[in-house]
C-alpha cells in the first residue's frame, strides 16, 4: 500500500517514491530534466519540485515520444520498477506531454549546465527551476516550521509585530520611509499642522528594524513573545551578509534575570531546531551544502559554546593583533574578521557578554557592579560571524527615562515597567544568516526567494 | 506528577494548574488582578497571560501583605488545593512582591470595570495587559501555528514573498511608496537618469499588496506554494473590516484546472484548521466571542458550502433589490450588505463563481465557452462577507501578453507560461477577516496586536 498524501489532484509526488514497492502504480507530473534516446526505449528524468532527486521514467519509444524534450512538462502513470542502479524508476504505461518546455526559444538555463549564482539571480522569476535553489526554498520552509513548532511547544506566543513603525529602535537612522504614493490621497487627508507628505498617518512613518520594542510590550501582558518577520535597512552595503529586506527571529523572555538563561536558552533553541531539520530535510540541506561546496559536517552541534566578557574577547584580539588587516577598536565593536578569528580560536561558537555601554543602545540593563558594562551578548558563530544580538533590557524607570539616548516618543515604552514591570531579555536572529551557516552559501542573495539591495527591487 | 514544561525559570504558567494534583507544589509569578481581604487570609487573583482563567491564591493576612495591591506582579509558591466553588487555588507558603503595580498613578485600564476596545486601543502600549485581548492575542497565534501545520502536512512550501515591489498587483493605485529616509544617502546612490528619491533601487518601489504573482513564479518549480504574511493598502477607509497593514494567506496550486478544485480545497482547509483551533484553543475563543457578545456556535462549520455562478448570484440580489440600501451593480461587484444578504438567503457560505471579465484583475483564466466570464471565485461569509477570492491562472500565453490590463515591466510573468508552463490556481484570506469570523470582534482594529489605519500609527 502507497502512502502518500493526495488532496486536490490524482497524482503523487517524486519525494515518496521511496516509500513505494515494486509493482505499486505511480503516477507522477512535472519537468523533464534530461532525456535519453536509446535504440528501444527512452528515459527522462523528471523533477516536480517536491525533492533535490530526479526520478527516471522509461518508456518505449514511439513517433509520440519524438516531440518530448527537456523542459516539457508531463504526466506518467505506470508501475515502480527497481532500475539496474538499484534506484526506482517508473515503466510508464501513459506519458502526455502537458506544456512545451520551449527552452530552445530564451530560456536562460542550459540543462546541462550548472550555473553560478549570480547568474541564476539575473533570472529571478525563473530562480525555482534550478535545482539547488528549489532545495533551498524546502529547507528554509522547514527551518521555519521547526522554529515555529519549538516556540509553541515552549508557549511563546507568536505576535505580528508591526512592520510600519514611527519608531527607529536601534536609533542608527538607516531606515527606509513609507507615505502613499497618490498625490491626491495625500491632499484629500490632509490636516492642518501635518506636512502634506505625512497626512495619511499624521506623523512621518518608516519601515521596522527590529520588533524588541513591540515584542516587550506584548510580554508584559502575556509573557514569553517571539516574532518572525521582515526588517529593513537602508544602507548602501554590498557585503554578502546584509539586505534592505530580511527576515529576522526575535525573542522576548519575562522574568529573566541573568544572562546566562538567555544564552543558554539560544544555544539549546539552535541545537534543538538545527538538529530536529537534519532529521527531517537531510537530502536537502546536503543538496545545498554541496551545491555551495561547503563542508556537510556542523561541528558546533556538537561542542559546548563557551561565554567570554568583552574584555576578555578584546585581550585575546590584541594579544593576535598582527593576525588582522583590520584595526582593533574599543568603540565599534569587533569586525567580521575579528569574529571569526575568535570562533576559530575558541574553535566553537562563543558568547561574548558584558559590552561597554557606550556601543550599544538605550535600552539594556546596565550592570550593577560596573556601570561601565551593559548586560549584553552577541553570539558568534562560523561562516557568519554575529548571527545573535540580545540582552536583558533595562527596567530600572529613572535610569532608562535619563538615557541619554532614549528617543523622545518612547514615553509609552518607559510607562511598561512603570506599571507592574517585570524583568525581561531577549534576542534577534538574522534568519537568512543563520541558512548561511547551515548550507554555506556564500551570498545572502540566495537564500531567499526575492532578495532586496542597494540598486535591485526586481519582480 | 505535574507535567509541565520549564525551561530557563524556575515558575510555572497557570494555564496549566488543571493537569496539577491537589497537594501538589506549584509556583506561579503574575499580575494581581483583583484581591479581596478577610479577616484572618487575603485572596489574590493572579493571571500570567496564558490562559484567559485567573488563579486564586490565598494566604495568610500578616503586615507584609498590606503592600499588595492590583497589578503588583508577585511571585508565589505553595501547594495547589481544591476551593469551595470546586476550582484549584493555591495556598500559599510564601509570596514575593517583584514589583509595584502603581496603578493609582496613571495607569489607564481600571482593574474592576470592562473597557470598551474604543477605549482600549487608545492605550495600545498596555493592551495585552486586559484579558480579552490577551485572548485574542493567544488565538491569533494559534490560529496561524494551525495553518502553518496544515499545510505542511499537505506539503506546500511557505515561500517568504517580499513586500518591497515594484509591481502592484492588484492595479488599484492604492500603494505605498518607500524609499530611503536619509536624503544624504539617496545622493551618495544616485546615477544617471534615475531620479533622485529612487535612488536607492533604481526604481520607484511599493509596498506588496498581494504576494500573488511571487508565489506563481515559485509554483512554477516548486509546485503548491503558500505565504502568510503582511499586506498594505494604501486608502483611506474608516470601514471597521480595512487596515493599511493586515496579514494575508495566499496559496497557488499547480496543475489544478477547474474552479470546484479550489474551492473544495479552501473549504476543507477552513473546515479543518477551524476545528483543530476550537479543540486547542476553545476556551480563549469563547472568552474573545463572549467579551465581543457574539454567538458562540459557529454553524458554518457544519453545513456544506453552496456554490452560485454570478449569474444567479446577482438574479436573487434582484429579486429582492427592495431589501437593500445599496444599489445593484453589474459592474463593481456586490456591497458588504449584497454579500451578507447572500449568505443569510442560503443559510450557509457560499462560492460565488464564474465572474464577468471586467470586474477582475488581468491574471484570471477566461473561460472557453464563455469569453466573458473569468474562472473566479469569491467566497463569502456570514459576519465579514468576502474572506476569499481566488481563481484559476490565465496560462494561454497570447491571451494574456494581449490583455489590455496587463502591466507594464510583466514581461517575466508572461515568460512563466512560455517555458513549460503548468495550470494554476490560487487564492487569498484576509487572516484578520478570519478571526473576525471566529470572534465576532466587529472593528479589525481588535484583532491584529498594532493596527495601522488613516491617521493612526502609534507606536
Amino acid at each position: 500500500m502507497l502512502l502518500i498524501k493526495r488532496f486536490h489532484s490524482s497524482f503523487q509526488r517524486i519525494a515518496h517514491v521511496g516509500k513505494a514497492q515494486t509493482g505499486d502504480s505511480f503516477s507522477v507530473k512535472g519537468w523533464i530534466k534530461n532525456i535519453r534516446r536509446l535504440k528501444n526505449n527512452i528515459f527522462l528524468d523528471i523533477n516536480d519540485g517536491s525533492t533535490s532527486g530526479r526520478f527516471q521514467i522509461v518508456l518505449p519509444r514511439d513517433s509520440h515520444t519524438q516531440k518530448l524534450t527537456s523542459g516539457t512538462v508531463v504526466s506518467a502513470q505506470g508501475k515502480i520498477q527497481v532500475a539496474p542502479n538499484g534506484h526506482y524508476e517508473l515503466h510508464a504505461d501513459a506519458v502526455e506531454s502537458l506544456a512545451d518546455g520551449q527552452l530552445q526559444d530564451g530560456f536562460p538555463f542550459s540543462p546541462k549546465q550548472k550555473h553560478p549564482p549570480e547568474y541564476v539571480r539575473e533570472h529571478l522569476h525563473l530562480r525555482s527551476r534550478i535545482d539547488y535553489f528549489a532545495a533551498q526554498m524546502r529547507l528554509r520552509h522547514k527551518a521555519q516550521k521547526i522554529i515555529h513548532d519549538y516556540m509553541d511547544e515552549l508557549e511563546f506566543v507568536q505576535i505580528n509585530t508591526p512592520l510600519l513603525t514611527t519608531n527607529d529602535c536601534e536609533g542608527a537612522g538607516e531606515v527606509f520611509r513609507v507615505q502613499p504614493d497618490s498625490e491626491d490621497l495625500l491632499k484629500q487627508m490632509s490636516r492642518p499642522n501635518v506636512p502634506l507628505d505625512q497626512s495619511y498617518f499624521d506623523h512621518k512613518v518608516f519601515l521596522t528594524v527590529s520588533g524588541q520594542l513591540h515584542l516587550e510590550a506584548m510580554s508584559y501582558g502575556l509573557g514569553n513573545t517571539y516574532t518572525m518577520a521582515p526588517a529593513f535597512r537602508a544602507e548602501n552595503s554590498k557585503s554578502p551578509l546584509h539586505l534592505a529586506e530580511f527576515y529576522m527571529f526575535e525573542a522576548e523572555l519575562v522574568h529573566l534575570k541573568h544572562l546566562e538563561e538567555l544564552s543558554g536558552f539560544i544555544e539549546k533553541m539552535l541545537k534543538t531546531t538545527t538538529n530536529r531539520l537534519i532529521e527531517t530535510s537531510g537530502q536537502d540541506l546536503q543538496f545545498c551544502q554541496a551545491s555551495a561546496d561547503a563542508k556537510q559536517d556542523l561541528p558546533w552541534l556538537s561542542v559546548p559554546w563557551p561565554v567570554l566578557t568583552y574584555d576578555e574577547a578584546l585581550d585575546t584580539l590584541i594579544k593576535h593583533k598582527e593576525s588582522f588587516t583590520t584595526p582593533i577598536s574599543q568603540n565599534e565593536g569587533f569586525t567580521k574578521e575579528q569574529e571569526l578569528f575568535l570562533v576559530a580560536h575558541c574553535k566553537a561558537p562563543i558568547f561574548v557578554i558584558d559590552w561597554p555601554v557606550q556601543q550599544k543602545p538605550f535600552y539594556m540593563k546596565v550592570s550593577e557592579s560596573n556601570p561601565q558594562r551593559v548586560h549584553a551578548l552577541d553570539l558568534l558563530m562560523p561562516t557568519v560571524g554575529e548571527l545573535c544580538g540580545g540582552s536583558l533590557r533595562e527596567d530600572d524607570v529613572s535610569r532608562l527615562s535619563s538615557h541619554p539616548q532614549l528617543p523622545k516618543d518612547l514615553a509609552w515604552y518607559v510607562e511598561l515597567r512603570k506599571f507592574g514591570g517585570v524583568p525581561t531579555g531577549g534576542f534577534g536572529m538574522g534568519f537568512e544568516r543563520y541558512l548561511q551557516l547551515l548550507t554555506g552559501v556564500k551570498n545572502i542573495r540566495d537564500v531567499i526567494p526575492f532578495p532586496r539591495y542597494p540598486h535591485s527591487c526586481r519582480m
